[in-house]
């Protein structure tokens, strides 16, 4: 690619005063989990917008507000760019190499909570913008940011902002909040996430627990009742037996197969990293597995808790036990739907017993891999990263792509400064200075080849 | 009965020198969950039996050592006594109104930890015995006690320790540790107690927890390993699925289902104290209830545990599950048998990854109620308490009776101090004085009677 030399030389003069930016950013802790510091940090974020010329509002939501800005530039197409103000709690505190809200700069790194997830994202974003006012003296397109505060407590009303601010938010791409090269140094371009409906399975069979030498015989137990009922979700072959569970499945085109037989195999991976001896279902490796770990729905149990639970033995019958369930949705599939469905299953099992308390849930969302805009920014990506971006058109996890991609109707790519190890979430979280840089010259490209 | 005149009037004398024996026995602590005092007690025990003329000794076992003493009376009759001189931990000391080892009597009780679990009870025996011998010069019949050291942790070596000295335990007859009056101040009649198999079931399916939206389609869970193998060991019919689990029953007879016809009703008690809707089975009172509570053998889950347990949602999926069970054995089955069946079961099943840990066990034993010792027993209770004892020829709990009923081969009977309130185990552990008063009248009168 061509006439990016003045814009990357910017770039990289100009990079402490972005840096400075960033550092500035991270001091104000917006801690959504302790709803801490977070409308202080969405008038910073206003004002970081306003300082470049956007027009800035904070819209209050039920929950944290979200920070919206708008700026014309020469062409009337519109990027929407996705991030979010709040970050994780801190702790544990003593792990942290220098305080978590006093980011500090060490071997070409920068630390400090929020660094990566997500704000280094957004000042990096903004050091982009500003390379191309200053060059250029305006943006060859719209720019919107949508800049929300609850992204780490799951984004509960984010489908409900967007929802009621359609027309506010109308734009022809998205880029998201993340993204991040892989151990070999590759980018990675994350197409599609799966959806979610989290559940906790409760059973209260007495008043009180009982010695289990009265109850046992006479009386119902709670742990069974639970384990009974989950035992008529899945089966040992894994197959989910809830009626109509995969009615509306969309499964996998060959164009998905070919682009995941171009990813690395991850069996040694796996079985390195997470101790595990042999795969379910009688996978072993290759693309096969890979299909299977992103595009099939799962019914997974993350969590049991009854009765005794300490060393040794206590002889007593539980009056409670409970699951945390986390499906995992495939496209087409719609947690309001699969709640239903897993209602009407335990009710016709016999197990009206079993309370379903529902913990927050969003279907799967996914951008077409042969989408031009994803052509653009993955040949965007080879020319600042010298080495082709993974296109992997799924991923297991999931976030709330869902309204960008359905609601509004756009494309949504993957692109970012996160590193195998960026810790996010976790103490001593950093980025590499080098691809705070690299990215900066992406976005630089991406609005560039965009308005085009 | 006739002759006990002069007997209970020394017992109504000399009552206060009991207690203060029985006041000096609580002060000492004895834990054998804590391994406190332990050695201390047993040699008070010792001493407490020589003061009385016994032969005494005190035998060591691979835990807590065993007090056994014997002295020899006018018939060639034994009766063996079975006390244990260890208490409960008495945590949480801020419950107590009174310390736990600085026994007080108020308002016609005495307080303090092991008063009731067991120390009253051998105070009183003693105190019955001492009778006899103030008025009478020497004992009826021979007298053996044994009183071990662990009954509180399960009474680990108690069963080898009577294996290894049945010449030395030899008797006709035998008085279990406790007994009590129930709500409607009758004294009631344990004759049998069932088994245990008590286990841990535990899968170990990963190195490390996963994020559930790596995992969930492709790794093992423990979770659902531990699920799925419990619900092939009984189903929502209540019926135990282990093959060859019910081979070994004896089920009870017609005499069995008299006794419990006698007994009062439970279903309204079981409903208002434990909260129970419903009883399993179909059950709604009457003798089926009692009969089924007593007389089958159950497959209980105590404890389930897993994964994440906090609350809300996270995303994880476990490395590891376990789960506590209890089998509630009846007459016929024996522990290690059943453990036998159950890994063949589980490996039958396809599941060998699933971990058994034995916590310990013991066959069920049982006293015929028509043997001529309970009859006296019995009836010599009605002088005492003037109300007639029930007879319950068997319970739902487990004790170590096994090894006297059957390494032994000795009727045995419960009979003793305790009342509904006596809060053994708990803070404010009590006994009631007139009750003390009493079983130290109807021991007088079964050593009497016993001896004839």
């Amino acid at each position: 690619m061509k006439g990016y030399e003045k814009l990357d030389e910017y770039i990289d003069k100009n990079l402490n005063q972005s840096l400075d930016e960033l550092k500035t950013y991270v001091a104000q802790p917006s801690i959504s989990a302790q709803n801490l510091g977070l409308k202080e940090c969405a008038q910073m974020v206003k004002e970081m917008l306003e300082k470049r010329g956007f027009k800035a509002e904070i819209n209050a939501t039920d929950g944290a507000p979200v920070v919206f800005g708008e700026i014309k530039g020469k062409s009337d197409r519109t990027l929407l760019i996705y991030n979010h103000y709040d970050v994780q709690p801190p702790e544990p505190l003593d792990l942290w190499e220098s305080p978590p809200f006093e980011p500090q700069i060490r071997d070409g790194k920068m630390y400090g909570r929020g660094v990566s997830d997500d704000k280094g994202h957004l000042t990096s974003r903004l050091h982009a913008i500003d390379a191309i006012l200053a060059e250029e003296g305006e943006l060859p397109c719209n720019i919107k940011f949508i800049i929300e505060g609850e992204e780490e407590t799951a984004s509960v009303h984010l489908h409900d902002y967007i929802a009621e601010n359609l027309d506010k938010l109308k734009a022809d791409a998205c880029v998201w909040e993340f993204g991040s090269v892989d151990h070999r140094e590759r980018p990675q371009q994350y197409l599609g996430l799966r959806g979610i409906c989290y559940v906790e399975l409760s059973v209260t069979a007495l008043g009180t627990d009982v010695h289990s030498g009265i109850g046992g015989s006479i009386f119902p137990n709670a742990a069974w009742r639970l384990v009974w009922a989950l035992s008529t979700l899945k089966g040992s072959d894994e197959r989910i037996r809830i009626p109509g569970f995969y009615d509306d499945v969309i499964p996998p085109t060959e164009r998905d197969r070919e682009f995941m037989e171009k990813l690395p195999d991850v069996e040694e991976e796996y079985k390195t990293r997470y101790g595990v001896k042999e795969f379910i279902k009688g996978l072993t490796g290759g693309t096969d597995l890979k299909m299977e770990e992103v595009f099939t729905p799962t019914c997974t149990i993350c969590g049991l808790t009854s009765g005794y639970q300490g060393p040794g033995s206590k002889t007593v019958q539980p009056a409670f036990a409970s699951a945390k369930v986390d499906f995992r949705l495939v496209p087409g599939q719609k947690p309001q739907d699969i709640l239903k469905k897993l209602r009407a299953h335990l009710d016709a099992e016999g197990f009206r017993d079993v309370e379903i308390t529902f913990l927050g849930g969003e279907p799967a969302a996914r951008t077409d891999p042969d989408h031009p805009f994803v052509k653009m920014v993955v040949e965007s990506a080879e020319d600042v990263y010298d080495i082709p971006m993974d296109v992997v058109p799924m991923i297991g996890g999931s976030g709330p792509s869902y309204p960008f991609v359905h609601d509004l109707g756009l494309p949504v790519v993957t692109m970012g400064l996160g590193h195998p190890d960026t810790r996010a979430h976790a103490p001593n979280e950093n980025i590499r200075i080098d691809l705070y840089v690299q990215h900066a010259k992406h976005m630089a490209r991406v609005i560039k080849e965009f308005a085009k």
